[in-house]
Parts: C-alpha cells; structure tokens; sequence
C-alpha cells in the first residue's frame, strides 16, 4: 500500500492537493446501518475550518463536504463512503518564485528529491489542507463508536507555546479559538498570538486527545498495538514532532511503584498507562499527546537553497496559520476516533463482539 | 492483518511466548544477493541479551539463531527467511498464583478481556523476549542498508531515571552495561541501579536511535510518513510510552524561525526536524528519541484483583529486568532499521532506485 | 481491507453504485512524471460505454471523466489520482417492485443477507457500472507500460455462445461492435443477438486477452503469483465464472512432452505455459482467457421469492445488457494492465529495476 | 506485502524450500479457544505426504509438523500460531548440472530473471514441497469452520488425463490412491499410471473441492469478492492453470435463462453459481474446479537452454510425480478452507456475527 490509506477494516483513502480542483477519501469497510448525512460530518469540519478567528489563515473554504456513495436511503449500505470537497478559495497568484526555491524546513525539498516534480502550489499534497478529509472521515467513526459502544472522544489544546492550559474544563474547549480548557489562559493566548502575528514569527503548542468508555480489549499485539497505531495516527499528522500516551515521557524518571495503576474491584486507581496494556485497551480512558511544531511559514527571511543549488532568502507570503496547533484539535480527534473503530472491527473479526451490557471496569 | 507483522515491502513477522518451545519469524521480501549468516544477526542479538550484567534479568537464555530458509550458498535468494530461536530456560515453577491474578500494569487483564483466555507463564506473548526476532530481523535490514547505500544506525541510552547523559561519546557506547554515551555517568548508574535492586523497585529510560546517511526521498505521505512508521516501530516495543522526531516536545515552545533548520548550499544549519520533512527523509541524520516505562513485575505488594474480581496483594517473583530500558538499545536499533529498509523498497518501487553516487547534502 | 481496494504498490480503489451521484476512484503509487490527461483514460473508457451498438445496453452515459489530484502541469506527481465519473442517466423510475423482491442469480439476495441493507437502484454497488473506473485506471497503468516497457496489451472476444472466433486477426477487433477478431463470423454473431434481443434471453461469452514484450521476472511466488494475481483480478469483474491461463483446462489432457514449453537460444517454441512460469513471467505473452455468465437481468419470468420469503415471479425490465461480455474486453485489459503495473512496481522495489536494453528472449 | 502471505486476517505466512533445513507457517489471526494439537493436522498431512502409493514420488517424508506458539493448554491463544516441518529425506546428490540448465517448463528460468540466484536443489521455493504447510494451516481452518459454523469441505479427482470420474460418490474418495469418488475408475486410472510411469511421461489432472453450509453473507465486493479470493488461493497452487466456479466455462453457451439458478422458499433450483453471486456466498454449496498441467520433471529428453545461453538437452532424474493431481486434492481444499476463514472473520469484523441457528436456505 502506498501510503495514502489508512486503517486495515475501517480504510480511509484521501486525496488532493492544497490548490487542486477537489479533496476526497473513501472510506471502506464501514459497518451497514449507520444512519448518515453530511451534516455529521460537517459539524467536525467546521471546527477545522480555516479563517474563524483572527488567529487563523485568512483562506476562506467553506469545507462542504458531499457523500457520493455508500449511503442509501440516510443509511450506510456497508459499500464504500465516497467523500468529495471542492476547493473554491485557490487564490490566483504568481508561483514563480515559490516554483524555483526551497522553503526552510517545508516539504519542498523532500518532495523534489522523492519524486523529481512537485505541485508547488500552496504546498501541493503536503499541505495540512489534506487534513479536512481526515476529520470527515473521522466524523463517521466517532458516530459509530458513540452509538454502538458509548464511547466519548474529545481533544483539547493543552499548550500554546509557553503559555500551559492548567484547568481542563471541557465545557471551556469551545469557548475560545484556541481549544483551550483553562478560561483564565485565553487572554493571555490571545495577547501572545496577536504579539506573534505583528512579529511575523510562529510557535508550536500541544493537544492531548481522550477517549472514554472504550471496551478492554481492543489493539493487536504485537506490532499493530492500539498504542503503536495511535503513535502511527498522530505523528502521520501534518507539524506534529512527538506522541505520548499516558504518563508519556515522564516514565522515563517514574519508579515502578509510582507508574503503576494498581486496579480494585471499583476500578483502576490511576492512570499513568493512557489506558493501555500490552498493547491492549484497559477500559481506562485513552490519553494521548502530541507536539506540533510552529509552521515554517514565515515572512521573516530564513536562508536556504533553490533548485539549482544555490543560496536564497526565502520569505513565505500568503496567507498562514501562525500556530498550526490551534486548528489541530479536531483532527487529533478525527486520528483518534479511526483508529479505534478500525481496532473494535478488527477486534471482533478475531474474537467476536465485546460484551456492551456490562459496564467498563477500567475507568479511573 | 493481525497485528504480528511489520512492513510493507519488508515484512516481519514473528511468533513465539516467553515460556514457549521456541521463538520464530519470516522476512519476507528481502532483496536478493545479501551475503547473511547467523552471525551477522548474532552480533545484535549477544548485545540484547539477557543475564550479561548484574543490572538485568538472570534469565540464561542463549538466543542462538538458525537461519531455516532464504539463504543458499550464504546469499538470500529472494524468498522467505525463516529464523528459529529455541527457548532454553523455561524455568519450571508454580504459576498458579499468577494464573488467577492480574498482576497491575500488566497485560494480563487485558489478554484476559481481549482473549479469553491467556498464557500465563513467564507473560507470554506479551513478554518483551519476543523482541529476540525484532533484533534478528533488524540484523538483516541494517546489513542491507549498511552495504547499498552506507546507513549507520546507532542508539544509546539517554537517560536512566534521573540520571541523564550529557556527553555522546559513540565509543563508551558498549563500554557499559547501560549502553551509556557519557562515561562519567555510568559510576552513577552502577549505583542508582544496585540501590534499586535492594528496595524491589524499577526504573524508567529514555533510548534514543539516530540514522546517518540516508538518502532523501524515504517516507510516504500521507499516512505512512517516515516519522509515523518510525513512531509506529518504537511505540510497538514493549514498555514504551512516548515518540519523539527530533526536537520533538521541545517544539511546542519553539518559535518558528528558531525551529526550522535553515539551509545552505553545504547543508542543513541545524536539526529540529530530526531529518524528516514533510513525513519524507531530508538527508540530515534521522533522530528519534524514545521513553521506556519502569517495569511493572515488581516484589513490592501492589493492589490487584484476581480472575474472579476479587481484591488481591500481588507479589510478582520471578526473574526480572528492574530497568527494561538498559536493554532496549539494540531493540530500537533494529526498528528503525526495518522501517528504512522497507522505506528504501517502498521508495525504490514507485520511483525507481536513488542515486548513491550523488554524496547526501542534508547531513547537519 | 474491505474488498475494494486491488494492487500492493499500484493500489486502485473504488467507489460508486449504478444509480448514485458519482463514481470514483483512487489510483496510489503511480511512478511520478508519466504525461497523463483525461483523454489518456476516456479513449478506454470509450471503448466500454454502454450504448454504442444496439448489441449493448441502452443507457446513455458519457461516462467523462475527470482528474481531480495527483497531475500538475500535465505529469503525474506520485501523490494520488482522484478520478471522478458523475452519473447521468440515473432513469428514475418505480423501484418498488424490485426493492422487495430478489432477482434470480443476482446479488439482490447476498448484498441482502451479508449487509441487511441494500441499494436496489440499478443493482447498486453489485452493477457493473463500478467497471468504468477500473477502465480508467487500467488505462493509467497501460501508459505507463507501454512508454516504460513497450508492454502492449490486447484483448478480443474468443467466443459468443456457441460461435467462435476462428482467427485472431487483432486488425479487425475494432471493426465490429463485439471486439471480435475474426470478421467471418461477425453477421453470425449480429444475428444471433438479434434474435436473442427478441427471445428476450441472454448469453454467455468468452474473452481472452494477451500482454505482448513483458519482461520475465515479474511476479511474487507463493501466495502472489503473478497467474494468481491475474485470476483474482479477472474473477473479480462481475459475471466471470472461469479464468484460464496459457492451455489452462486443455492441460488436463496435456502430457508433460507435449504441454512443456521447450527452449531454444531464440526463445520458446510453443507457449502452453501462457507466458507464467512458477508463477513468474517468463518473457513470453501473457495469455489468459475468462468466461462470462449470460447475465440474469431477463423480462422471461423467473421463480424465486421476495424478502419475506414468498414464492414469486420475477420479470426484469429496465435496459440491460443481453451479453454483458460484450463490453468486457476492455475490462479485462485493465484489470491486466492493473495487474502488470503493480507486479513490476513490487518487483523493481524488491530486486531493483529490469533491464529494458535486453531483449526479451521469452518471445514465442 | 511480499508473496508469501495469503489472507487478510487468518493470515498464513510460509517459508522453506524443498531441500532446505525445514517448512514453516505462521498462521496469525486465528479465533482463540480452539481446540487444536498436531494431531489435526497430522491427517491432512498425511493424505496430502509423498510415497502413499506407487503414482507418487518415492521420497520419504514424515512431515511430522510441530506447535511451537499460540497454543496453551490444548487451546489457541489467539497469538501468532508457529508450526515446523523438518525436512528429513533431502538426498544428497550431483546438483551441479541443473545448476547450469533451465529444465523446460520449470521455474528455474524466471527465478533466474528473477532474482539473479536461485536454489537449485529440488526446485527451491519453487517445488510442490510447500504446500505442507497450507495443508497444515488450512487445517486449522477447517476445524475452526466445521466446530463453528457446520461447515465441510470436501475435493475430489474430477478427471485424470483422459479419464473422468462419472459418479460422485463420497465414500469412494478415499478408498484409493487418487482421492476417485468413481471406484469403477480406478482401475483404469492405476493402469494409465503405470503405462505413463514406464513411459517416463506425466499428465494433467482435475480438481473439484466443494463446501458444504456456508453461511450466506461472506465475501467482500468489489476485488475481493468469494470467488476471485478463491481463484487467486487455487491459481496459486503449483501446476494450477485454470479455476472455475459453479459452472465455470460452460457459462459461455450458456442462455440466460438456463444459468439462472431459480429460488424457491426451500431453496434453490440449481447451482449454476457455484454457491456465490456477487461475489458473496448465497448459501448454496460453493464449487469450485481446477486444472493442473502435467509436471515438467520428466527423464525424457526435451530442448532448453543453459545459463549461457547454449542449447541443451535437458533430462530430468531423481523423484517426482508422474501426476502433481494425484496429491492436489487435500491442498485445495486446504485452499478453500483458508479463503472461507478468512472472510468468515472479515464478514464478521464489519457486519458483525453471522446468525448460525437460522439452517442456511441456500442449499441445493
């Protein structure tokens, strides 16, 4: 496979570039009698969406999203889910310049090197633009997962450059622009994007992602562990340099008394494992993070190269995410949601289906 | 496919408990012509193994590999490789206790839920012996990649609990048992690790692997990037809680014209991206860093419940390695062989081969 | 994966039912750098599109397509082709007779039984208006092949019910509406379908098809053999019954003298082998011939039994094709060209690239 | 993935060649809680094991397989289930001149083209050896299949060069050497062998293997319907050049209204299908033909070349199977056995279980 799809029962294949005629996927493999309409979808979308803030890029797509297939009479028929949004804000400009150098720290010139052409407009098929067919198709797997087994996926921004979220209020996530669960930080968030914007410059942030009442027992060891498939999702994620699940990186300095989620009868009585075990899901929810990095979009002059080798300064024009974070929640979510709905349909494949009257033991 | 395979080109894929008659694997896809023998994979396979020092598990098992397969006249043919690693020192003991226990932060619970039933004994195939056939299997790609195309993997132990590294000195590398780059910390480390055994306690570690002189042009996008297999690889090894891609968290505090590597006509002027842009490998040296979880088997009581629900004390005895990490180095090492390996192939299928004469530009 | 996804490093997915809004599909892994346009696809398409002879259904579909990614500046850039189809004489008409009841030898009762659900418009998902794609994207690979290899490949209708081709002269395939290579025998066909149009029956057919200058090493024994392949690619369009290479069934009462192909410095002297040798192509053309069902869309009444269960008389109306193999034979060559696309793609990832300069001995 | 994994998830990975150290399988994916030991795969082996009779080659081998994972306590652990076959008569012998020639019709050539080396002893990866070890996995297929759901598979010799079996009596199959369900055959048969035997010939044969109460609901449109999984499983079978289902070839002559299989409340009329429609079982006994060609191991002389290029006469010695039929039949239905599998988890992974207290309408 060549590397567009994801997923091994639940497939999710995309396509399109940044500036191209249209953005698809296909989804295949997704169960039959799922009640289905773009509006489930486009909830997700719009909170993807470009341009609903300041502190957002400026083009303007609407991200409708039309389902082509796979859905008959408001139900999913269990044949493929075609999914196609057109691109209507690809803005006239000149590529010339952009066409003839190498943007530090983009994909320009590993996609030069990899297939000796590249779509250079606005970034061709590495732009984050490709991402909005992720959170559609994620949008299918949430609704199955919620209906079938209860389970509740939501993300949060947790960090914004320096400035930290030290509350997690979910009803705050979507009161501000930013995802973030702490009211107290938003203004200070916002000060510092609006500081950040006048300098020209970016700034990374990170985003944890949870996912509740997930049954024990979903993830194949060894290799295609429910951790190491998440790692996968959320690194395959534009910007995003580093994955955590649980205590993360903070086991490196746990002892093993202290990582240790010692259970009882009512439950488990931490979680420094993220709900997982060997691979397997616990029943304790699953907490993820990830790391983005700042985008490497800046009108400040940076020192690089053009095509025929030879040194440029390069500034980046148009229009930008100066944190590529703050629009990241949704597809954390979107990663989340399919891969646990391809790891439940692969779970039952195997070993039939979980057991959905008995209540999850796991949760914390 | 169900989760003991890795690879797409290059496929791994292995079997065999802890306590079981034998560990097994088959490469499939290797190229033909490599010049292999049990010995090239030895070499790798001495350097995790257990009982080599006082600081790991006193299990004596020999992990001599037989090569059953794929090989004729000392070159692979082409057709499957199939290994073989006997199980020597399956102690015989009393698991009844550990049958009807759940031991906390195991895998227990989990292959419980997820199965039905379980192999008990030693872990099984949750046991992290199963990664014996991960090095074996690297053993082959690093040999691979060494001589086609000059790639030097090498890992090391960062940090050990509190105690982190702050020298990289390749060659104290194998001058310890930590596999500790900074020479003046492995006093501190005999120490640490001695007191530990005394309490009952383990330990956290955090791996890091790097990967010089690879050509760019390797990696997938969308969702088979580079850095998401190479996350998906070392995510998989046992104990692992966290991924990083060069600066990887450090990032979220990173502006944008401090992260990205700025480029001259000599190369690259830094490595926030760990060499991967774009999900595609920059030519600068791969670097990924990893966070290994303490061990859970500990003699210190924990609170559990049995089979039946019922609330337990756990005492896990038994032959354990109080910090998993001090042998994960090879293991990682193998990892990020086989995904370059299958990389390259991939890479070599839909683009035809890369151009080894041309000396790689990205190195830092 | 779910089933509609064909190939390892040329993947092409689908999506689309006979009365919905669209088609589509996915092409992933194309080599980057082959000059490709609609018209590149449209002229196979062309050939298969319903409603040029009164011989074929009469439907009327301009089947264009379009491309929608993955082309920039008139080259393909290794990322994704997105491919659209939008349907346009979806007749509507009264469905529910035919929504409650299953239509003899059709999918109408397994889509049933398998998804609890169906798409009754047109056969839905089970119609083979879902072949367009594969021909657009066999059209794709045919380019590729063609320009990279000089692979040609062609196929032509061996037999309508009870008349056979006696010659293959390839000039006159074109010529006639059947794709038959042998102009004796076309008025026989042209009044048998008449009076079969008549009748109100259907008829079966045979379809062979041939790929000329393929290098020998193409193909992965065991499982995947490149004979393998092809029969699943050829079984899989809709109303094939049998798939045969080289003698295929003749061989039954081949002796082993007279079946083996011999050599001789020149190259082979005969070809029963139909150019697969231990699943390997040999340099001779590929040969391979497939049956194809009378389709069961008939106005002659037919028993069978509606969704609960009772016994009743099914008349199909609506426009159908009375031989559906007909229009195959461009089918069959896609599913070809598919097959040798991704076999050399996985090949050259393997064992490096063929070489173009020698001659191809294999040649009968 | 490589060629030497058949399936989707009842994965089964082999290795090993005919004059190698062993055979080997990984059967990943398997249901846990089956009952399984090597005692119920000795008797597939056993039927399927060289030197039974004198049509058969005289080399001798136990083909004893061993469990070496993914069993506990006489149950399957729903890990990675590793089995071994130890070569035992590999007879030491002069190599060196097939080294250096092609024998005609033999995979010696194309896995020269190939790989650029080959194992030239007995053939390689490229003998008939292999199959070991689908019988073995397809046994536990088969017990899986028949404990859960009722089904049986069954094969028999159809025809034997010339000769067919006219009546199909079960009973018959395996009271003679042949697996004849036509007792008034075998005479016939064993002097034909014996005259071809001094001959120093070989000769075709065919295959026919049915399943009995399968399920309706499996298979997955559009590629990977039942019967294209089917062909692809028989095709890959060595020697096998042709593949029917249901009424196969006959179709072409088929009318319309005689292919038709006609339904009725209890049932259906006819099988004309061959048990599937669609691409998906209908309940109905599925069928499923195939040809094998004659073997091309024959110690009368025939025209090749060598490695150079020269012409050469080419004689085979040492032992094979006048018939390769003759021991095909438990590897087919091993085949069939393994594609039911498979798709009996992939139906159940998106769909969902099937209900096994509703008797299958389907049957004939």
């Amino acid at each position: 496979m060549s590397g567009n799809t994801f997923g091994k029962l639940f497939t999710v294949t995309t396509f399109g570039e940044s500036h191209g005629a249209a953005l698809g996927c296909i989804i295949d493999g997704c169960p039959p009698g799922l009640e289905l309409s773009e509006a489930d979808m486009q909830r997700d979308l719009d909170r993807r969406k470009p341009g609903t803030s300041r502190h957002t890029t400026q083009r303007r797509e609407a991200d409708e999203v039309r389902i082509l297939s796979g859905v008959f009479e408001g139900k999913t028929t269990g044949t493929p889910i075609g999914l196609l949004i057109e691109n209507t804000d690809q803005r006239s400009k000149d590529y010339s310049k952009i066409a003839s150098q190498f943007r530090p720290a983009h994909a320009d010139y590993t996609y030069m090197h990899k297939y000796g052409v590249r779509d250079y407009r606005g970034g061709g098929r590495s732009s984050a633009r490709e991402t909005a067919m992720r959170v559609a198709a994620g949008a299918v797997a949430r609704k199955f997962l919620e209906q079938r087994l209860g389970i509740r996926i939501r993300g949060y921004l947790s960090q914004l450059g320096p400035i930290r979220a030290e509350k997690l209020d979910w009803d705050q996530v979507h009161q501000n622009p930013f995802f973030c669960p702490d009211a107290d930080k938003v203004p200070e968030m916002e000060a510092y994007m609006d500081a950040l914007r006048k300098e020209g410059d970016s700034i990374g942030a990170r985003i944890n992602v949870v996912a509740e009442n997930v049954p024990p027992g979903l993830g194949e060891p060894i290799f295609d562990r429910l951790d190491a498939d998440l790692a996968h999702a959320l690194m395959s994620i534009n910007a995003v340099k580093g994955v955590e699940i649980g205590a993360g990186f903070d086991s490196v300095e746990q002892k093993g008394t202290e990582h240790r989620d010692e259970m009882t009868p009512e439950g488990f009585l931490s979680n420094n494992a993220g709900g997982v075990l060997g691979g397997i899901s616990s029943g304790q929810p699953i907490v993820a993070s990830m790391a983005l990095k700042p985008t490497s979009s800046l009108r400040l002059p940076g020192r690089s190269i053009d095509v025929d080798g030879n040194p440029v300064e390069v500034i980046t024009t148009g229009r930008h995410d100066p944190c590529v974070g703050i629009r990241a929640t949704p597809i954390a979510e979107a990663m989340m949601a399919i891969v646990l709905m391809d790891h439940y349909l692969r779970h039952r494949g195997q070993n039939g289906d979980v057991d959905v009257s008995t209540p999850v033991l796991g949760q914390l």
